[in-house]
């Protein structure tokens, strides 16, 4: 890997593990084994690599998410598998982690890929959700977008509360939660 | 407000602006406007300062809620009335915010406060489920543990899209998705 890769990935990792707050120029560059004059050659600084970061573990997180929900089967089936897909709960959420960090709320250029991930899940999963109540395997009551809010933030919750208990059960039931009021709109 | 009062409450607002991680003992010093020895004087340091802080904001949070969900009304009801109640959405919750907080999550005696008031939490809330389901208001099918996961969950994951979005808009729809979920689920 190059020295500019290193960068991306270290900073990729310590954002998640520490935060964007949590995490001095100093920490990236011993992590990528790489000298202050090689990260301030190929970044402007700490932002500028953070955006670098930030885009490419959102565009790995959408690319992931699509392949699951555009997949074949029912949409509640479709929801299911990623709600469901082998995840390492504790960690929490790699973009949605972000949103707690004050830095990165408050640095436009740092929300803005982080808004973009959250509209476009929030479509992608309306869209699913849609798609259901038109082929007629959701009660044509189901509201698409409210609905996929609730499962996105029941995802990023489900998160809080694992961490919070320091045990991934409470995730496991959040999603069993929502999941079974989600099955009993299904038209059967 | 005696110095130790100052330093208490500085220090819950610090950690629901900027975390644990972001906060030094110098910045809550600054704010309670008092100085270093007097913060040593009342506690060993920055850990057990904390402590004391997300114990009263668990403490407050657990009383809010428990006298909102304690009122008169039908479940579904008093679910509603708590979910919709007015929120500062776009600083998030003070307690959930601090799972994101990767020294909270380490530090044993941090994270203690926080595990015990998402557990009770989910327990409050799977008792008034439990309530709904027994006096017929809710489908038998309906699983107290689970659904009420689901709800603290939507409720946390709602404050995520808020502040990805810097709007409250994706909060109150994710509201409204678990409600109308909930609401197909009562016995009319």
């Amino acid at each position: 890997m190059s020295a500019r890769e290193r960068l991306v990935e270290s900073a990729r990792e310590l954002l998640w593990e520490r935060g964007y707050v949590g995490t001095s120029p100093k920490t990236i560059q011993q992590r990528a084994e790489a000298g202050q004059g090689s990260m301030y050659h190929h970044f402007a600084g700490k932002e500028e690599l953070a955006r670098a970061a930030i885009d490419r573990t959102a565009e790995e997180m959408r690319a992931a998410v699509d392949a699951q929900l555009s997949g074949p089967g029912a949409a509640v089936e479709r929801i299911a598998a990623y709600l469901r897909r082998e995840r390492d709960v504790l960690r929490g959420c790699p973009v949605g982690r972000l949103t707690q960090d004050p830095d990165v709320i408050g640095t436009p250029a740092l929300r803005e890929p982080v808004e973009e991930t959250f509209a476009w899940l929030r479509a992608r999963l309306a869209a699913v959700v849609q798609e259901g109540v038109e082929r007629g395997e959701l009660e044509p009551s189901v509201d698409p977008a409210s609905t996929a809010a609730a499962i996105v933030a029941t995802l990023q919750g489900g998160y809080v509360l694992a961490r919070a208990a320091g045990a991934p059960e409470p995730f496991d039931q959040a999603i069993a939660g929502i999941l079974a009021l989600l099955n009993a709109r299904t038209v059967s």
